[in-house]
């Protein structure tokens, strides 16, 4: 029985929800305003991140950690789809990619258009909350075009984000993506070659869920839910 | 055959040595000036981070990736020591203080210590070279006794960071802790737990070639190479 500690704007959160619904585990999830620093949150991760999993009440904290989890775990089993490749330099990339999306991407870009675009209308103003900074979100404008430019190179130059094969690193790229086309951040238009890599993620099962999301008061742009956008 | 680039003052660099030495595999080492952002290496790693690992020619990047990669392909070998634990639970907890050393401690204390103390001394000024910041390293020794409490917690209550027996998550927290102690920055008066975990670390054979490092003009505290500090 697992249970997923989540946010819909975290990327991390995405990935691992991804991940489960790739190995069609039934899970319960609860989302946890992070930015709220709720005490009973915190004992269990004093790191106060996202996403954390608990399976059968042991907690399993942070993406990465949820990402080798399950794959030790439920990919072993006969019946689950392979998301890890099977040979270890070509999951070495894998890693490398999936570190570049929930790390690199996040603390570039996703940090910075979540935080003045999304927490800070959720959050009283005591709290940080108010209208957004609009250098911080340039700066952060700035940076998303490298790494469409990388992914779009990457999306083009290869079947699949790490090789061949679908894997954990396509549901990284796919989670991170879709946090920011959610609002409206992608000009698909320019990155032909993953625009069409997204287009094949986005008609997977397990997508439903993420094109499901919905913030108050924060609807998705239109073309959010179209699978030929 | 393995070449790991790497400098001494990075902590992800350390934990990728202190594995290989554990594992007994010889590997050549080479100094990458990470600040300088030299093509070649940036043509291997465009995220311009450390260590990357070669192996037989092929890049492993990224040291958790490194750790993967090694435990994959070196660990399953019957002559190499065990460095994962045994139950999945507890290698999640490993990977998640492997992630808090890495990461975390990395982003909120090495990050501005080593910029400030060591790098600074090393670029021109033009590349930001000078004095040191004595706000930023104010920030950064606050948040060293938020992470040294958290470690001394984990030393007092478990036999090894992640559970009973020694595991990749101590060759982490050694290995940042390592790069901190080089700069005097930690008063083990304090951490009697973490000392005496410390002294358990710091005594063995992997160890030693950390404690032969040293910096051009920057000489260790005088305890770095006492085993009996």
């Amino acid at each position: 029985m697992y249970t997923l500690f989540h946010h819909p704007m975290y990327a991390g959160s995405r990935m691992v929800r991804l991940m489960l619904g790739e190995y069609g585990i039934e899970a319960q999830f609860h989302e946890e305003p992070v930015w709220e620093r709720r005490e009973p949150f915190l004992d269990v991760n004093p790191a106060a991140t996202l996403p954390v999993m608990a399976h059968f009440e042991n907690p399993i904290i942070g993406a990465q950690v949820c990402v080798e989890y399950l794959e030790e775990v439920e990919g072993s089993k006969g019946s689950a789809p392979r998301l890890f490749p099977e040979d270890a330099l070509t999951r070495a990339e894998m890693r490398r990619l999936i570190d570049w999306m929930l790390l690199k991407l996040e603390t570039e870009v996703l940090r910075y258009i979540v935080r003045e675009r999304v927490i800070k209308r959720l959050v009283p103003e005591s709290q940080g909350g108010g209208p957004p900074d609009s250098q911080a979100l340039r700066a952060a404008r700035t940076n998303i075009r490298y790494h469409l430019d990388y992914t779009d190179w990457l999306a083009g130059t290869r079947n699949w984000m790490a090789g061949d094969t679908l894997s954990c690193a396509d549901l990284a790229a796919a989670a991170s993506l879709s946090v920011l086309d959610y609002l409206g951040e992608i000009r698909w238009e320019d990155h032909a070659a993953l625009k069409e890599w997204y287009a094949r993620m986005k008609s997977r099962p397990a997508f439903r869920a993420l094109l499901a999301d919905r913030l108050r008061g924060i609807p998705p742009v239109s073309h959010y839910v179209d699978l030929d956008f």
